[in-house]
């Protein structure tokens, strides 16, 4: 095999209570990229469309996760990477998770699989320092493993593939505003009180619990977060707006998609995720700020490959 | 039916990273409660044999707890109430919570039962506020329901049976010193860094996905606590020993129970248990202190029937 061609799926990190660990892997958006053997060895980015990204491999994410790849086998051999960036820069659906786990998950197919998913996790989250100053894992493990996923430790880095019920659907609003994953760090409290981390690790652990016993209803009361919602949804026009209207039209809970600005909600069933899009269209149109929906079922599989040769 | 007899288990509170959230039941260590309907309106303590505690109804927690339970179905009837006290009074492994769970869950049985497991814990937790100050839910529910609980929400209550995998068990180490739970919660700090929130709910994910999937690495390598587990185990004399010695014995984790004093260990089965209680046994011998050490498989139903007459 000389060449592979792969979706990579968008992600949702920082799911409500779950800030900082818990990730999903979406079905309906994401990239596709190509990831070609080459005679000359090193990374080189042949080819970006959709997007203005640079493609000097050293400043794009793909490249660099791919370049910590070769490093660690001692490769010698040269690979081309094309991309077709469909998931917006900034949107906070793991755009950047999306580029770097392609590049590694690709290369990995056509270097015979040296690497389980989970062993890639690390060379991805190398991308993510690149693109946010944090090599954070809760997106690049999602769009590796599919599914939830969960960061137990970084320290060692420990990620867990939870269960995820099939009838789990997300919607998301992606209002196009800026906001940058640096700057909505910045503005978190360094210190939160014990009552509310009480509150949070319970509501961790009632989503897990739901996730593996499939019980919709206990995920819905579980989809709460009391510190990181209400400062970051500062950021974003028309937030409470949105959360309202998901809980009329019958989402399970609803939360900020990452760092932002993208809203998601959780629904049982294509048509309730639906009903909430309908829902975030209505209730975003006073708001004034332009935006795009999409709804989708979690992505059960991570990266998937749809072309080899 | 007049009377019942009842097995009401010792429990484990803030396990470990589930701090105020997390809790379960033991199979060989706890109270018996005789239960029977009376002539006499209103709740009498008859007898309590084991500890000196008050017989007077409303300065004993199973009276208050009993109580609660009949002043919520405006019930004019009586009973008495027998307590054989073998979990010692500020032993840290649920003592109050036995006899106020044990208390409502046979008068519940007395009165054919108007409710459930769940809906018996709010009268419980009365007998806690009692004892405590703080109607917590920790002990008094998994005292009621048996296995691994989660304490997602007080408000309102919600309160989860989890998955316990059956090889489970616990090794406790009770030093004969007595700690205070008021003066074993003043001196929690009431900040803590987001940091470490985040490593404890990253930890309560794992610990809860482990208990789903009966992968007991995982819920070993998600017994960890660095919120709560540094300041109160100064209170707690050899705690580093006893730490490491389960550790070298094979335990999967090791935590303070409640607030202390006694400190459990988990094991996969009961001969590691029984190896864990060795390690405690010449590990404490020299701290000083006298202790005494149990062994018990974790107990999946909660309170048992004895005898029913």
């Amino acid at each position: 095999m000389d060449a592979v061609k792969v979706f990579c799926p968008a992600t949702i990190a920082n799911i409500s209570c779950g800030f900082d660990v818990l990730g999903l892997a979406l079905d309906a958006v994401g990239d596709e990229m190509i990831l070609k053997k080459s005679a000359q060895p090193g990374i080189r980015i042949t080819k970006i469309t959709g997007q203005e990204l640079p493609l000097e491999a050293d400043k794009n994410v793909a490249g660099v996760a791919a370049m910590a790849l070769l490093d660690a086998l001692d490769h010698r051999g040269g690979f081309e990477i094309e991309i077709l960036k469909k998931i917006k820069p900034g949107s906070g659906i793991g755009s950047s998770a999306a580029s770097a786990a392609g590049a590694v998950f690709g290369i990995n197919i056509l270097l015979d699989e040296p690497f389980s998913q989970q062993e890639l996790v690390p060379f991805a989250m190398e991308g993510e320092k690149l693109a946010s100053g944090v090599a954070h894992a809760d997106n690049v493990a999602p769009a590796l493993l599919g599914g939830f996923t969960l960061v137990r430790s970084y320290q060692p880095l420990d990620i867990i593939k939870l269960n995820t019920p099939e009838e789990l659907h997300a919607t998301i609003l992606h209002p196009q505003i800026e906001v940058k994953t640096a700057d909505s760090r910045k503005i978190l409290k360094t210190a939160i009180s014990l009552k509310d981390g009480i509150r949070q690790w319970g509501n961790v652990g009632g989503l897990v619990a739901g996730l593996y016993t499939e019980d919709y209803d206990l995920i819905g009361r579980s989809l709460e977060d009391h510190i990181v919602e209400p400062i970051r949804s500062i950021l974003i026009p028309g937030y409470e707006a949105l959360k309202q209207a998901s809980h009329k039209a019958g989402a399970l809970g609803v939360g900020i998609s990452g760092s932002g600005p993208s809203v998601f909600a959780l629904s049982k069933g294509m048509e309730q995720a639906k009903q909430v899009a309908d829902a975030f269209d209505k209730a975003y149109a006073d708001v004034g700020v332009p935006f795009e929906i999409h709804v989708s079922k979690i992505n059960l599989q991570g990266i998937k490959i749809l072309e080899r040769w």
